[in-house]
């Protein structure tokens, strides 16, 4: 039933024949379905929510205790219970949270309230239909890195002012879910990851080893890390070289992290409905090298060349530090895993670009006479 | 018959209850098929090439001769004449071109010779399989501006260097052509085209006047003009003010644009393929106005505010200078008439880049020791 | 008696011998004095008061009354007299001023109340002991362009909030001038100002003819106005070719232009003590034409070459478009002639570049986790 | 006899009712002493030289044997012996270099051959009329290192292509010399350095205890080395608090300095003739931290307060890496040690700029029409 978008492919590769108005005409009607996908809300019962917070902070506890209670709560979908709420598993025993407590008072809690492991994220990310994370952008990112294949429908609360990926607010948590989970239903911007692999110098005569991969939200970094020289970068693109890079090292980012890293870096603000990878360059030791965007439809390969004598340093959304030695390489490509952000409405892109960065707001140059 | 677009348009519309997966699923696909279209040939017979040149400059008139008389004269499909060349109106009766002496050796050209105007460009576009342009990047621009409905495939040949948009070397016409035009048929990017439509303040309580219409390939700039000052300008994005402009002026630049002015006033590189419109700010007063790089989903609108004491001026590609008023308004859109430019190879941007900007070449700072 | 430092020039000159380690004595000496000539106030009497404003200004009219009157009836200097205040004579005849009443209603003003034209300001500017200006930064440059020569100590009153160059509130007028009319005396900043001097192409075997000359606090500007083209500048230093410079123009900034033009064309911001030139290219056609900060030691020429197509145009301050044709230039050099501002404390302008600009204040990218 | 500093700095201090012309004129005059310091030869006789160069590098040492033997076989100032030759203590038993050999051939060698080591340049380095240096920029600064106080005049050859710092090609050194060590003498710039003094935080009611002490001649970075983590640094000017950095670090720069690291973060390019210090930030956290150019008679101090949670890290002309701990600081202050470079002409730096960076040169964004 429904979309089969395998067969419109299959249409597309028969069509030999296929004229150049033909062929504008259909790539121009791909745009717009692509559009309209974007635009088109999900109605769907919510009935599993995980929430993501920091385990450690004590206020971030108490105000998960309040989301987890409201929500197992409120009678929904015909129910006169709430839903099933899965918190982190490091709360299982936490005093603070009290889970014990809440079973006691509400003993048909027993059977809402679960815990989630990253494995359970890892092995059954399907298990969610939306997740809500509490806290900054870092614990959004935190919520990336735990599902490293699909991520469900995320949705993210911040406590003070709204960040770059924070976009709604604690304290109007129960009029936001209430619309949500009813009849309004949800609408999702599906943002770009990058797959990055990394690769082993193996044996003589023998292929590459594959060694780590990760799915980055904002970008990954390769630099010095903290070594006192960088090697020369090797760029290449679907398998030709397309520059070296002499820099302090070299920023990857998604159009999410445009407001990040490669912002400190130079680079542009790339809205993140654009699939596009950001090239920018850290400290470049030529004049020219202005940042690059590339399209996400390149598969990237950086390579340490085996000459070198120093290493360079991966770092992933800001995490991890991954040596690359002389002869490895790492490679990044678009994720055919998105990571799907609630929406609030059309413009909370720019509405955190002006208020966060205070983007072309006040402050001006001297006048003339 | 073949692919059905409005019909997948249709199938997503109904499916009232598709799930988050289903709905990753099918945009997946949807860019699966975009990657598709891209990378498809055109394999059609090419029975009209209309060849677009400087009719002023003696020496690109004879080699205009020169390439029009071979595709007169080299038999193709089946038959043992040529294809039908359009030349400029205006070398009819230039002595340099030389038609009635081409037609007095060669009866059989007199078929096959015609003559194209900016008339015919515009009122009968599918008139021509393939146009070809002799000369710098400015004679493409102009080309587009030939174009403003549908633009046939063209295919940019450069005498000297090659430049951003000129891929192919004149010295081999020859080769080049017998390609394209026999089995391997070609490959074209559609390169983004903005439609930029000026309204004019229409009287008290009445719709605003749509005035000038124009298709850019590379960029719409706003600026003073001929002034000493310029407004403010304040710039909607689907109808949300978005910022306002305090600055020299604003550039607003297609991916293939960002080559052109948009670099110079500090844009960054993108590339072709990427669905995006480029804002560069001209000198802005505000230190925190960093290039943006907006969706092309986006309907852009700057407007010139009604008390504003100075005009501003809009030009297109460079060309014209049309005076916006306060109370006046232009809109930016990205156009449904895109411009295809035939490729030669998969990284002829990159080779353009390094080759003509000399990004990133060359040139390094003070090493340490 | 005092210092004479003709005399110290002539001793270096016939020190034929002096060592490597004397020269760097005695630089580093000379550096001292100069530091040391900065630091010192001026004592003398203040006889003679300038008002500058912008006279077609309601408010600023009535606040120059007020301001004049105090200064004429507050006793100095062993009178009960106050001191002479020339006002623009402009002013002379306005009913809002009234002059004529407050002669009236004082007699003994008539021998302080008197005007100034522009005339005067350039035959007899060591008339006046102190400028005040009351309004924005404009009217500052506007002061500075009354005073080709010479210019007596500037002392700048803003209205609303502080700018660069207004570092004086209005309204603690009274405290202000009574310590700096009194025993602390006030100290100077020599802001270094551009003698800019365009030359006419002479006839055949004839020099240049030196037409317009010009003082500049801020900029000279080299754009092309109101033409579409601009002319490559051929930048010439002590009379060796430089650079050719290939942009939408050019800015040669002094450190106290730093916070206007050039910042926004892409300048660094450089404090008013250091004696450099800043050259800063606008929309620069090369990827590496970096902004340059030039020794104030050199002699500047921007020559228009004779085989150009277009004109260039100069303003000066933001001010005039004087056209130059092929074959003129214009020469910029450090003039002998400095704007001295009166400070307040050491940090003025650290503290007016962080309120206005809001250099490196608030907004911040995206954190990571 | 000659010039004597002290005694005019003493008569500006007794001139207590010094007018404005008259401080203005003494200004101007102070100004132009500086100018003629600069300009005027040394002509002393050189009668000490010292040679710097990679003692590990086999080609480096046997071109230093070459010109050692050339400045001890040409005889000069009367006598029929050449100067007296200082090499690297490391090359006293280098069978490369040959000292043995040397003096076997030519036993007048036995007294002009010395040896220098880092001790001998901290303890009397003006024991050198003059060091040459033979390699890149490194070797430069590797020179500025050994001359922690007063610094003799260095000339460096360069074996390749000039560099910023070599601006003397090796193959011409007998012309070079003569001319150097002859009647015209050498004409010197005296460039720039920091005094960078690191502070330890003293025990809780002490003063702090000055710990280390560098002469740098490109720059002083501060940055997180190689910790994660860096903290914010807090910039004082005088004392006074002029801004907190939030970025990956932050760069002092001397004009010599600015075609180095602070290039490559952003900063302008400075004529080392300008009595300036850069400060460039690396990755800046706010979008409107534009590099900033600040007089050098300004005392800077950063300081990492004692909240910070992680330590910042110092490098000195690219060597070193001191941390700095919470409660830490360090100093900056224009040297009262320049480093006098011997020039060739007066263009050096633009040549070598336009060399070396390609500065303003080739390269070119695509064209209109």
């Amino acid at each position: 039933d429904a979309v089969d978008i395998d067969r419109v492919l299959e249409e597309i590769q028969q069509d030999e024949g296929m004229s150049h108005s033909r062929l504008m005409q259909t790539a121009t009607g791909v745009r717009e379905v692509s559009k309209q996908l974007q635009r088109r809300p999900i109605k769907r019962a919510v009935r599993n929510v995980m929430i993501v917070t920091k385990a450690r902070d004590n206020q971030l506890v108490l105000l998960t205790k309040d989301l987890a209670q409201w929500l197992m709560s409120t009678s929904r979908y015909g129910s006169d219970l709430g839903v099933n709420v899965y918190v982190d598993a490091k709360l299982r025993r936490s005093k603070r949270f009290g889970a014990a407590q809440m079973i006691e008072k509400q003993p048909r809690f027993q059977h809402l309230l679960k815990y989630w492991s990253p494995d359970l994220c890892w092995s059954q990310p399907e298990k969610f239909d939306l997740v809500l994370t509490l806290g900054g952008d870092g614990t959004v990112l935190f919520t990336s890195w735990l599902f490293q294949g699909i991520v469900p429908p995320i949705l993210s609360f911040s406590l003070g002012s709204l960040g770059f990926l924070t976009n709604f607010k604690y304290d109007q948590f129960k009029e936001s879910l209430t619309k949500i989970m009813g009849e309004e239903g949800m609408r999702v911007n599906l943002r770009m990851r990058f797959t990055c692999t990394v690769y082993r110098n193996g044996k003589e005569g023998h292929d590459m080893d594959e060694a780590e991969q990760y799915e980055v939200l904002n970008e990954l970094v390769i630099d010095r890390g903290p070594s006192s020289y960088i090697s020369n970068l090797e760029l290449y693109g679907d398998n030709e070289l397309l520059t070296v890079v002499q820099a302090d090292g070299c920023i990857f980012s998604t159009p999410t992290g445009s407001t990040a890293y490669s912002l400190s870096a130079g680079g542009s603000l790339v809205h993140p409905d654009i699939p596009a990878i950001l090239l920018t360059p850290i400290c470049p030791h030529t004049l020219s090298f202005r940042p690059m965007i590339l399209s996400d439809t390149l598969l990237l390969r950086v390579s340490i060349p085996r000459n070198s004598r120093a290493s360079a340093y991966c770092s992933f959304d800001g995490k991890g530090r991954v040596e690359l030695k002389p002869g490895d390489h790492v490679t990044i490509a678009a994720s055919q895993y998105p990571f799907p952000t609630v929406v609030k409405t059309g413009s909370d892109w720019f509405e955190s670009v002006s208020r966060t960065l205070q983007w072309n707001t006040r402050g001006a140059t001297q006048k003339g006479w």
